[in-house]
């Protein structure tokens, strides 16, 4: 299998450069004190679209060729990386046709819209979604842009971590969250090239623990019925970024419920920055794991930003 | 009576500087398209204790001659200023005696005991108050630092439109809100000595027009029952404040509750930053007038960001 590289990583990040925002990276002095730790907060909330899926969506638009450009992109999903793609397809021009599941929220649905995406409605099951897909490549002979199976979308989701490192040489540890293993791949590949001394981490909901038990056991072992709040860490690995892991990541660490929500109300009170609940899960794995990571310097990857507000409900 | 001027604004930004952060102006492209302005948000919810309101209090504090620090200070509040002076007191190490209501919310009066400020609980009234701090002036001889009826404060709270006018000068608007109005004397002082066609605007809410009724009529009319969810704008202005707006601010707008509330969770929404209900009330202002400030270049001091999300009900 073909992994990607440093110079991968690198090279996306040229690429694509011009797009995205370079995001700050925040410290805080309350935090450090709470956890004991020196916390270095990657703020891909701050990102394109809320979240850091806008790399990796612009990295793969940006590697199609002409053929490919005209006939568009096509993707399944209802999360950041249909709003990413969508963006990143509509800033250079191209279309970009999305599936989302009819009951997707209206706010997903509104945002994907206005990046003026094509939207095509199925039902909620994973089988309708990719056989919608599959009749839209085989109509059209549209791209398909795996939010995460994806050599040039990992390749993409690296360069946060690239920034991080180039910024903050000196850390510790690295702790990014995963889902279905793109940003735990692109961060763990380029990490280990820049600084083979730091460890990087993945962080994971206990209630969809399917990476660290793939990643304990050595076989890819699918996420089933996954229940939990980090709605961006539902998916199941790929071959791809379950190989990657293997061969980059040290550990993979799990949180609680519990932990998540209390972490990310945290990072609102304390830092007056908005996170969602699967950024959450980075500092969870802290809170639960405090002797790992006791005065160490730890770089946080802050994979986004974006919570539904209307599910939300100001007492007076 | 005596105003400050704009070098009493610079020296206290100078004394103030060690100890303050030295906050960053964030822009929004999505925010820029909904108002039709290019928007420049001084983001006071990433100073400490989370709002401007350190910025006075470090200079009230820093300003006490060596018999006054041995003597300590006082100031009666359950907002920002009692924890703005109980951490500026705790830094230059000097007692802090705060009076606060003994039905302050339990977050409010945690993050004062934190700062190490010694709390004395009276009734929720003014008078209560007023009284309770008259008691342990003449008990201990500690000084009145009030939270915006005072020269030096005035001063410390005008060094935040100080940074960001430097930072962005050619601004046609700046903004902001005003509840007993030391941040928008100061800020007023501020901008009109560094370029006089800026025009200053105070924000207000509809349901605490106090500001707006005593600008527009020329006499004081003090705050009576007001009913906003900006709970940082209830009080009413003080002979000094009020002399000092008449004098430099242009304009006085309100805002109804629906607006501030929206326009907080756009901000949240949108910028990914949390900024409370009385900072919202700027960018209502915008909303409701937009042929005010179509196509201007518009400052908006974002006061703070604490919000008790004590009272938010996660729903799922």
């Amino acid at each position: 299998m073909n992994l990607p590289s440093y110079n991968d990583i690198l090279s996306a990040h040229s690429r694509i450069r011009p797009f995205i925002h370079y995001t700050p990276v925040f410290t805080s002095a309350q935090l450090n004190k709470i956890f004991s730790s020196d916390l270095y907060f990657k703020c891909e909330n701050f990102q394109r679209v809320g979240a850091f899926k806008f790399r990796g969506a612009t990295n793969a638009i940006l590697l199609l060729n002409e053929e490919e450009k005209q006939r568009g992109v096509v993707t399944h999903s209802s999360g950041n990386h249909a709003a990413a793609l969508a963006l990143a397809a509509s800033m250079n021009g191209i279309k970009a046709r999305i599936v989302m599941p009819k009951t997707a929220p209206v706010v997903k649905i509104n945002a994907v819209a206005s990046y003026g995406a094509e939207i095509t409605f199925c039902e909620p099951t994973l089988q309708a979604r990719e056989a919608t897909a599959k009749k839209i490549i085989d109509d059209t002979g549209a791209t398909l842009i795996h939010p995460f199976d994806n050599f040039n979308v990992v390749c993409g989701q690296g360069t946060a971590a690239l920034e991080l490192v180039s910024d903050n040489p000196c850390l510790d540890f690295v702790i990014a969250p995963v889902g279905g293993g793109g940003l735990l791949s692109g961060t763990s590949t380029c990490v280990k090239a820049m600084n083979n001394s730091i460890k990087v981490i993945g962080a994971e909901p206990l209630n969809a623990n399917d990476a660290y038990q793939s990643f304990t056991t050595g076989n890819l072992v699918p996420s089933v019925n996954p229940s939990t709040i980090a709605d961006g860490l539902l998916t199941s690995l790929s071959e791809l970024t379950f190989a990657i892991i293997r061969k980059n990541v040290d550990q993979i660490l799990t949180a609680t419920e519990e932990s998540i929500i209390e972490c990310m109300y945290l990072v609102w009170e304390r830092m007056k920055i908005i996170i969602e609940p699967s950024s959450a899960t980075v500092l969870a794995v802290i809170k639960e794991n405090p002797d790992i990571f006791r005065n160490k310097k730890v770089g946080l990857i802050i994979s986004g930003g974006n919570v539904d507000f209307k599910k939300l409900n100001l007492r007076r």
